[in-house]
């Protein structure tokens, strides 16, 4: 299965309002979503390479021959140093007037070298359309998310296998990174989150030498990439026996995500979503400890654009993937957090990670 | 140990020239070195975070309080929403009058919200300033990239018991990982190259399927993250017996690699030892085969600012902490890269990585 780049492209000019006719895109050693999504390159470190697009549909690509690049649909200009770079994509721009950008991946460092070598062309940050095209995923990228999700699943049920009382949090970080690439993953999405006791009161906690005891909770919150897109879960759960508080935790998370969840509907807004499980959890006993988001999209970054939180108005719509994780932290007892993948297809929510939700084990 | 920041931070002041008071680093999901090295933060997400540091050595932080802070240098400011963000970003830099970032780590749209922020202030790229304060390093963290290479040779040492006939080149990459986390290091610098036979001959290959054969060449390039400093090593051998055409490629990359490491001394301008390089192999039979740069400088980065490549002024001096890197590639046979991390210090070269280099194993 691959991507339809050309029907992508032509999404992307089709929200743009306005007379862009190029857009740009410029990949430096860290990830740059924008240039993997114009591209279709998910592979590979394309580092100082230039993509620009086209109304047209055609893809071009400026690249420094390092990485082998197997897709037919891209014209490849390969460049020896920075003279030839600015030659040739001084070439490219030429019939261009007007030129777009995504000013959430251009440094600002980049926007001025294209500015001196595309003279006299209009720039347009063009970063909100690009993510908005991004919204709605097409098959192809649901495809690829539903397999980091089944990788996610697949790892969870291997790991409570290996718990054991002792074991380090950093151990099961690496457990989980193991995992993720025998499994079939390209890579985890992000740095998992392992901790122990009071620990996972620390929504970010870095994973460190602390020893699981009985009775502890642990929340595990990771995700994996698969070409190019991501998973992202979260477990929480008492290694041993719950006490009250923590299961009355558990019950208000748990209870929390599926409010959420029965909500979503067609137009549903991404912010009413959050303000009912938020509320939710300040009418429990918990009020003031759910301190985040209620989730956020997912794609080709883990935060994939929009979050489920106050002030955004985006809508559930057809291909909408995305997570639903409300959390409730207490300093002195820990954190108790779960999160689910789900894709909004067909008029309906469908939920992509499978891993079972339990209290203890 | 500790980095020094208060040392570090008048170090970054003295390099600007003109009237700089303030220097801010916003952290978005990606790495930033500049955020790190202005803060010490070598942990931790830190996602969407903000760093001013001031002339006067004070260092403020203004963040969303999901991560922990170990360090008590830095001032906290703990935000809830963006309308927070704006109010204490605005605050903090009510005194200011100038204030500098990184253009290279600054987006677009973080430039833009920061002028609308602080309104009236002049804004001034000092990602020069900041990268060559970079280039010498201080005894912490020559000694945190000596710990990462460290756990480089290691990684080489038990990497080489495991090297089989039928063994996949992803494979072998994820041993590399393991490794890496089992041995301490805190990640990967970045993707290892595991690449078998012709594909070596692709500079940046991803790993993958293919499986090792007898007397074919293995290129491993990997390192490993260290409390946020890396290294980064390349070894090239045959897996059973060498062809004349390999051996005389490997003792050509292997003699660059000491006519490079034998001129340097204090005041060598990075491009000469490249030109030296260079020149050497052009001179050899593999004329027009070594098709990158000759090394380049680490640290918080794989690539830290500056490489041995022409037009690269930079100058050999205490602290300056780089690998060489010299390869040769040949579409029908394979490549040959030998890379090794380096120190200059007190006046002489000292090799920071010790794993052996052969031809056959």
């Amino acid at each position: 299965m691959m991507p339809d780049i050309k029907d992508r492209v032509e999404k992307i000019f089709s929200l743009i309002k306005g007379d862009v006719d190029y857009i740009f895109s410029i990949k430096r050693s860290s990830p740059n979503p924008t240039f993997s999504y114009i591209t279709g390159l998910t592979y590979g470190l394309f580092e100082g390479s230039l993509a620009l697009i086209k109304r047209d549909g055609s893809i071009n690509l400026i690249t420094s021959g390092l990485d082998k690049i197997e897709d037919n649909y891209i014209e490849v200009f390969v460049i020896k140093n920075q003279r030839d770079f600015k030659e040739v994509t001084r070439n490219l721009t030429k019939d261009c007037s007007s030129i777009g950008f995504d000013g959430r991946y251009t440094t600002f460092s980049d926007y001025k070298m294209m500015k001196r070598l595309v003279r006299k062309k209009r720039f347009h940050d063009v970063s909100k359309e690009l993510l908005l095209s991004r919204l709605k995923k097409d098959d192809y990228e649901i495809n690829m998310i539903r397999k980091a999700c089944r990788i996610s699943d697949k790892i969870f049920e291997e790991l409570i296998e290996d718990l054991k009382e002792g074991i380090k949090e950093k151990e099961l970080a690496l457990k989980i990174e193991i995992l993720a690439k025998s499994l079939g993953g390209d890579d985890l999405s992000f740095k998992s989150i392992v901790a122990f006791g009071k620990n996972s009161a620390i929504p970010h906690h870095v994973s460190g030498n602390k020893k699981l005891k009985r009775n502890e909770i642990v929340l595990l919150d990771f995700g994996v990439k698969y070409r190019g897109y991501v998973s992202d879960m979260t477990r929480s759960f008492v290694y041993g026996k719950a006490d009250n508080t923590v299961r009355e935790m558990f019950e208000v998370v748990s209870t929390a995500q599926n409010i959420g969840r029965d909500m979503i509907k067609e137009g549903v807004k991404f912010e009413d979503v959050h303000k009912e499980i938020y509320n939710f959890i300040e009418k429990s006993k918990f009020k003031g400890k759910f301190i985040h988001s209620s989730g956020h999209t997912i794609g080709l970054e883990v935060h994939d654009g929009f979050s489920l939180v106050n002030g955004v108005k985006e809508r559930f719509s057809n291909g909408v993937t995305f997570t639903i994780e409300p959390g409730i932290y207490l300093k002195s007892v820990g954190g108790i957090r779960i999160e689910d993948d789900f894709v909004f297809l067909n008029g309906r929510v469908r939920k992509l990670t499978h891993a079972p939700t339990f209290l203890e084990i």
